[in-house]
């Protein structure tokens, strides 16, 4: 499969080019304050010293990884801070593949977008193995998908764009199968805060040494511009990632990192719980809808997409063009997610207007 | 050569650790304030919305990369703001490898570590061409080195660490020797604004097709922890660089482009030339105290640094330690530098305490 970003793109533009009025439910940018401690945060560290404008480590700012050390209860030395969870996710690529152990990516269909175009851009290819009807992991496909030839399988848990929350034990299942083949397991736990279900673990209590786990701060503390993320990476693979690291982006950016360790420290968990109540509501009014729509869809148990299948209304890019057009909601279309749903459409909840939006399309396909 | 970087950090712990008092000289971060503005957009970017705290273009804020554009005096689309001058440097080399145009990358000697340990990431292999005695560039040597082999050559003026700032026809006759053997050239310009000859000329100005010019603010605004830099690629090359920024950092951070969007408006031309001319005259006081030491050096052109050589003190590890406890002042060997400057020690000027190290030096040497 080819990097499919510009699909992200072509969609906004068309929407933003619309005649009427359009709700965006496209991009995946929160659309909730960020905490009050990391606005200070900044405020205060434009009065530091010139000092406190030079590098952070390249690993990260030592505070900053001893509080993501503690709060994810692994060792310090495994923390590595990075540009956002994507410069994580390619990091952790990349070590999958510098291991000559094969060049297969297994990567599950649907699919994130950048995962493919990562794999592509360091020399692997990739391998889509769908996932279950509601979004939860086939272990059974996986492992028939596993050879000698697979590198790294990744997955992303709440996951995009299925709002699927994977059961632990699949996971471990997944390892296991990862063992057989020497591969790595990429986990991207971005969206660990926004899990509905109330049944998220995180890989990382796994404790295994073939997994590498990815997260940030993006999402939780609604600033996808600052590019804070980290990846923990086992003993055996945490010198290379540092390295490159290093050779790529030399460090992160330190007002950004600056901000979050503050606002990580100073935030009230009551923060994360507000943005995720919001997020459950928005879900309880746009599925009421797409009932009343006469849509298919799966609950989503996390994560900010809700992918929607309307009968006799496949998610190709001219029909979604058509419902910007004719309702006034934009969604990205599903074959920008791989092969898998390419008949749905995925609809991010990030908007204020989510309910309005909802309304739109019930009115539109359930009259 | 291998990746040199830990050897940064070898004498940074070994002075850090020192009993005496050891001036720092082995880190090239400013020790000056930043403009003015860019504290104050730092302050006023704390209050916007939460929109302004989501993912700037992947490019990079457009204001950012229209002030460059124009500053620079190149098309909009050419110029992508990286994570830092060491990401436009690495996308650089990443497109010279891409094209299947051979895997050598040439580098002069001495030569910036970053170089090679790229080179070698990016499956690339580097061969060092010494330079002139006095950090000029030999263009001959770099037209007898290059073949078919040869996808990229890399240049750095104001260089680091020799403190040359090479010629415009011999920048230009090297573009040649690349137009035969089919690579690119890499110019990073990073100390552009540490022009202290006066006769810098960017490599922009030959407007070549295989150019690829790389610069920042890390130095000109005193920001190294901000990482805002950028690259300005040649039509054929832009778009392969942007896709891969994409797929590894996604972005830049905001903040930080912010910051920098808004300094570099209103920032006076005093600034940059009040800090030139605090470095000229450290440029001053050090060097006449490598006279009365009775050392070899080159004046600097440019950049941060003083290259020197002090008869019967080879510039190896061993000696750079010595300095540190007998003499309080921490330089970097010149081993670290490539093969040409192994007698040599390269001493940052980025310290407040620049003279005072300075007559150290004239006393235990001159003595």
């Amino acid at each position: 499969m080819e990097y499919e970003e510009p699909k992200f793109f072509h969609v906004m533009q068309y929407a933003a080019a619309a005649d009427g009025d359009v709700i965006d439910m496209v991009s995946g940018n929160p659309d909730w304050e960020p905490p009050a401690a990391l606005r200070e945060a900044l405020r205060d560290y434009a009065d530091l010293s010139p000092d406190a404008f030079q590098y952070p480590p390249s690993e990260g700012l030592r505070e900053l990884r001893e509080a993501i050390a503690t709060r994810r209860g692994v060792d310090l030395d495994s923390v590595i801070v990075t540009n956002g969870t994507g410069e994580a996710n390619y990091l952790a690529m990349a070590r999958a593949f510098d291991r000559d152990a094969g060049d297969e990516a297994l990567l599950t269909d649907p699919v994130y977008p950048y995962y493919p175009g990562k794999v592509s851009m360091l020399g692997g290819t990739s391998t889509l193995v769908p996932t279950e009807r509601d979004g939860g992991l086939d272990v059974d496909a996986i492992a028939a998908a596993a050879s000698d030839e697979t590198a790294l399988i990744a997955l992303n848990t709440p996951n995009n764009p299925t709002g699927a929350v994977y059961d632990l034990d699949a996971i471990r299942a997944v390892v296991s199968v990862a063992e057989r083949v020497d591969a790595l397991v990429l986990v991207d736990e971005v969206y660990d805060h926004f899990d509905l279900s109330g049944e998220f673990e995180s890989a990382l209590t796994l404790d295994s040494d073939r997994v590498i786990v990815t997260s940030g701060f993006s999402k939780s503390m609604a600033i996808t511009g600052f590019r804070v993320g980290y990846g923990v990476f086992p003993d055996g693979h945490v010198s290379a990632a540092k390295t490159r690291h290093m050779l790529v982006n030399v460090a992160g950016a330190r007002p950004s990192q600056y901000a979050v360790t503050h606002a990580l420290a100073e935030t009230d968990p009551e923060y994360y719980a507000d943005a995720r109540d919001l997020l459950a509501d928005r879900v309880d009014a746009f599925t009421d809808a797409l009932d009343a729509a006469g849509a298919e869809y799966s609950r989503p148990e996390g994560a900010f997409y809700v992918l929607a299948r309307f009968d006799d209304f496949p998610g190709t890019m001219a029909n979604v063009k058509r419902l910007i057009d004719e309702v006034g909601v934009a969604g990205m279309p599903g074959e920008a997610f791989g092969h898998a749903r390419g008949d749905w459409i995925r609809f991010a909840l990030v908007t204020p207007r989510a309910t309005e939006a909802a309304e739109r399309l019930a009115d539109h396909f359930g009259g």
